[in-house]
């Protein structure tokens, strides 16, 4: 398809529904008319759109391709219709928050509205869709405006995995800075961490980099330590999946390591999060439950085996970086510095 | 074939010199006779047998195999063609030190020899190359001896690439102690990072210790900071290329991260070394020019592109980890503590 800008994990136009195949990455874009909310169920299920924001902004359009014909249902039957298709597409992830918040907020759009028919229901989803999709980019650029001013000109940035443009609608978390930066004609290099075992960082950070014309180079993890030696990184910038209270931060396994060569080498090591990875229920990370996932993810390359059979193997799923080690967390109101505790409590706790 | 022992990557019995060839590994176990010269060129040069020690035995062996229907020939004619022999062996692997430093040795012992015919010089070389072999098993042996004793039991070793049996004629060095160690009943786990981007830990390290019945869990490199967190690593051994006079140490990519890491976790970092790595008249580390290997290592695995077409790449063979990380050299004189300067001088140093 022909479009504008730079290439979105979702896309909405014309009332249509696009989805950015994410697992033929990074050797083809494939990027899929969705049609049917089965293929959407599909795109979900198959990780083509993968990443807590994306995922939620695509069940939400989710459910707007299922009831666009059933525009000529009354308000009752087309608000049990609605639930009934969020059900279904829940089904797809049924353990991605995000994707069950969305869908939730899209049924509570139209129970709440005075829509007293199909027509009027399906415009009222249509836009509370529309608006989770604009909340999620105006996030992201949120967190960008406040990073930004860390990137300096002629700088080096290391990321590890992919809290990206691909994971979110556009910007991403942790490379929000990055796209506004090179808006504004900042020059600046960016080392993207391969991310093993399921290898995000080459796959999908250096590609969407690279489309967007920034200076990335791919790097295997344990090169980060040579190139920070070199004196080529000036910055970490990571992601998260949960920020504990006192400021411990889960993310992509391999952030610890990260975490403690910039602690080495003196270099700034910030954490990207929107004010929904914050968990001021979580005391710290010693609360966070680290899964263990498939050992194949380890063993196996794609069809090639690169263990011996019967070794055993480690495949935690993330690990958790002490507060200690956290220069600052770029969020969405602002850049957050210690002492974590209270200033998290402040920023994100009830209001 | 029948054999005794473990699968070791040269073995010569009954006048005949057998391979294991390391590039089917992990997948298949192949060991193939070595009938010819030529074949033996090619087992050298398409990296079957790979590590400094194991590819000057095997070119040593390579020599005798070379010679065995020459015997007939007078004392003149065969160390010329002795002399051919090795340098077409030489010309397999040109850059090998180890390889032309064996060759010659062989080349030399015909020389000085007082052997008046074929038959003679053939038992002289056979004996010169059984030497080199037994030399390399013995210096691996003696560090196994001088490191077995920071084994204790129940602990938990971490090691990086592949310093292993496989690299030698036997025991490896950085794995000299735990073959020692395993040999004498105790029992400790090993972590073997998998080593990107030829992943020579998963592949050789993993199924060399698995081969022997040592407890080993594979572990993708960015893994090693979170086992370490979890205190489940007590004692991190490496192997090394070279150890500058000051002890730095320059070793495959990624040792560096694991020193940093070690020393974060106040975990001790040990080096094995062979006598013949460490290199006085290198000063420093900051003396070591770093060689940047091909970029399809890191973007291709096997024949599956795993980052975009285009994309920069940092490819560097290794890194040099700074002395003061080091906590001691496991050597075949002894375990050396710092300062290094003096005291790798005083045990290495012209005597």
């Amino acid at each position: 398809m022909a479009q504008n800008g730079p290439v979105v994990s979702v896309r909405w136009q014309d009332e249509t529904l696009f989805i950015l195949d994410q697992t033929r990455l990074p050797n083809e874009i494939i990027i899929e008319k969705q049609a049917e909310v089965q293929q959407i169920w599909e795109s979900i299920k198959k990780l083509k759109v993968r990443g807590a924001p994306a995922i939620g902004v695509a069940g939400a359009y989710g459910l707007v391709v299922a009831m666009k014909e059933k525009t000529d249902l009354g308000r009752d039957a087309f608000i049990a219709e609605l639930q009934r298709q969020a059900d279904y597409l829940d089904s797809a992830r049924p353990t991605a928050v995000n994707l069950s918040w969305a869908l939730e907020k899209v049924c509570a759009r139209a129970v709440s509205s005075r829509a007293g028919n199909g027509l009027e229901l399906y415009a009222e989803i249509r836009n509370e869709a529309e608006a989770i999709h604009h909340e999620d980019i105006q996030l992201c650029r949120s967190i960008g405006e406040h990073g930004v001013s860390l990137i300096r000109e002629g700088c080096g940035i290391l990321t590890h995995c992919n809290a990206g443009r691909l994971a979110t609608s556009e910007y991403g978390t942790a490379t929000a800075p990055m796209y506004l930066a090179h808006k504004r004609g900042i020059n600046f290099r960016v080392y993207s961490d391969e991310s093993r075992p399921l290898l995000q960082g080459s796959r999908l950070t250096a590609w969407e980099l690279l489309q967007a014309g920034i200076d990335v180079t791919t790097i295997t993890d344990n090169m980060a330590a040579y190139v920070m030696s070199q004196g080529l990184v000036d910055l970490v910038i990571v992601g998260t999946d949960r920020v504990a209270a006192n400021g411990d931060v889960a993310n992509k396994i391999g952030t610890l390591g990260v975490a403690v060569l910039a602690d080495y080498f003196n270099i700034p090591f910030y954490v990207a999060c929107p004010a929904s990875t914050v968990d001021l229920a979580t005391g710290s990370g010693d609360d966070i439950v680290i899964e263990e996932r498939d050992p194949g993810e380890v063993t196996m390359i794609g069809t090639q085996r690169i263990a011996p059979e019967g070794v055993k193997v480690k495949n935690p799923a993330f690990d958790v970086t002490p507060h200690e080690l956290v220069s600052g967390f770029i969020t969405d109101r602002g850049i957050i510095y210690p002492p974590y505790n209270a200033k998290l409590r402040d920023t994100f706790g009830a209001e």
